[in-house]
């Protein structure tokens, strides 16, 4: 049996995982059920691989303890930070207010005349969060990186970048980040600063964010299938019937090239 | 004078042009004030140039109809859309809620009990956002994008990527994405959906980001000297010195590849 390059290692590797009955490493365990069309479409390619995925989520989140060593970090998950409810599921949206409360069997304060958060912003505050589509795929070369880069960018996934070893993120930018209560540290309780009804946007502006997230990701599916799948198969195919001596050399000595680079890249 | 590669180029086009008096083509029309030294850092590498860049800012935005074709396009900015406020300075985040009230004559309704916003997400909501520090630097070969992208994933910036041309996108994700109103098309008025009280835990809240956001742009700031620009200075001196022949040969090949790559990548 011939040596398999590190790139097709890495993919077989991954496409075991995939393939195996076991939970994988995600938090959740599982790949997302919205994901998989676009997961087993990209790993059709023999030049790339997915690595990580999540079909966007609705999450509610306590922050940890901020304040460390008397200086206020913020923006991270903090010391003791936690979930207190997270989805992907479109039918979860609604009730999921109700849900968190039974779930964790919370009693909210609701007094809206004492909200008491600390001016300094070390206050650990309750978050709700719509995070959409992301999809990380680890390609063979720059140039095929490059090109999944581009389709993503024509879809709209304007956050898209190539990281180390050619993984290609691909982001979109709708996203909510809202709070809607806080750990009130004197009483042990936690406080809600928002209405129901407030609450009740959130819901149908998520249940929006859910169906433009879709549509992207349908959009993003058909473009990279007609450009990376579709189009690649006819070249490859072209290319095998016409290609001169000279060519063929050219194309031996690029791939050559290419090899050596990302086998630098790895070690 | 010898003719220019087309990254010398470009650089010398971009740096005549914030070195200039006119408004640049930003909608502001300047470099905000807090990426100066961060730009002015960058520029000093013979590789990099910055291509554009935000510090870091507040905005209140009115969302456009959404409502196209008889489809609902969520996330965009929509038609008619408008920001009704912008500022990149910590001390305008107090009291931003009254300036726009004043500057853009608004009597709010305010009558939590009728909150009407349309199930289909198709209502234009007011947004608050706070959107942190982003810069694009165009690099002069994928090894400096890589190196520049690996130096800001290190400080936090874990939405970094690269793009086409080499321009590494530098990126964090500490935001905020708040609905505190909504336009009622029935009655041609702007709805509150927050009060006062939850106004207040915004401005806290953003000034803890903006906190957080100047603390990584130092450490960036930090970063990127010791890793790209002091760094490389010695490494370039050092080769200078001890460079032997058939070392100087390989590097000069090595260069002229990368080139040809970049030239081929430019057409």
């Amino acid at each position: 049996m011939s040596k398999q390059n590190p790139f097709d290692q890495k993919k077989n590797a991954i496409l075991q995982e995939i393939n195996s009955i076991g939970p994988d490493l995600s938090p959740k365990g599982t790949i997302d059920r919205l994901c998989i069309p676009i997961i087993d479409l990209i790993n059709k390619s023999p030049d790339m691989v997915t690595t990580s995925s999540c079909s966007g989520r609705i999450s509610v989140f306590i922050e940890g303890t901020k304040a460390i060593d008397g200086d206020i970090k913020v923006g991270g998950k903090g010391e003791g930070g936690k979930w207190l409810f997270v989805s992907h599921e479109l039918d979860e949206v609604d009730n999921w207010f109700q849900r968190v409360t039974e779930k964790e069997q919370i009693t909210w304060e609701v007094d809206a005349d004492s909200i008491e958060v600390y001016p300094d912003g070390s206050s650990r505050m309750i978050l709700y969060k719509y995070e959409p589509f992301i999809l990380h795929v680890k390609c063979r070369d720059f140039e095929t990186a490059s090109r999944l880069y581009n389709t993503a960018m024509s879809c709209g996934f304007r956050e898209s970048g190539i990281g180390s070893n050619f993984i290609v993120a691909i982001r979109i930018n709708i996203k909510l980040d809202v709070p809607i209560g806080y750990v009130d540290e004197n009483k042990g309780t936690l406080k809600l600063i928002c209405n129901p009804d407030y609450i009740k946007v959130l819901d149908i502006m998520t249940k929006a964010k859910f169906s433009e997230n879709s549509k992207k990701m349908d959009q993003l599916y058909g473009k990279i299938e007609s450009e990376m799948i579709l189009k690649v198969n006819e070249v490859s195919k072209k290319e095998n019937h016409t290609e001169s001596k000279e060519a063929r050399r050219e194309r031996k000595r690029r791939e050559g090239l290419e090899k050596q680079r990302m086998m630098k890249e790895q070690t």
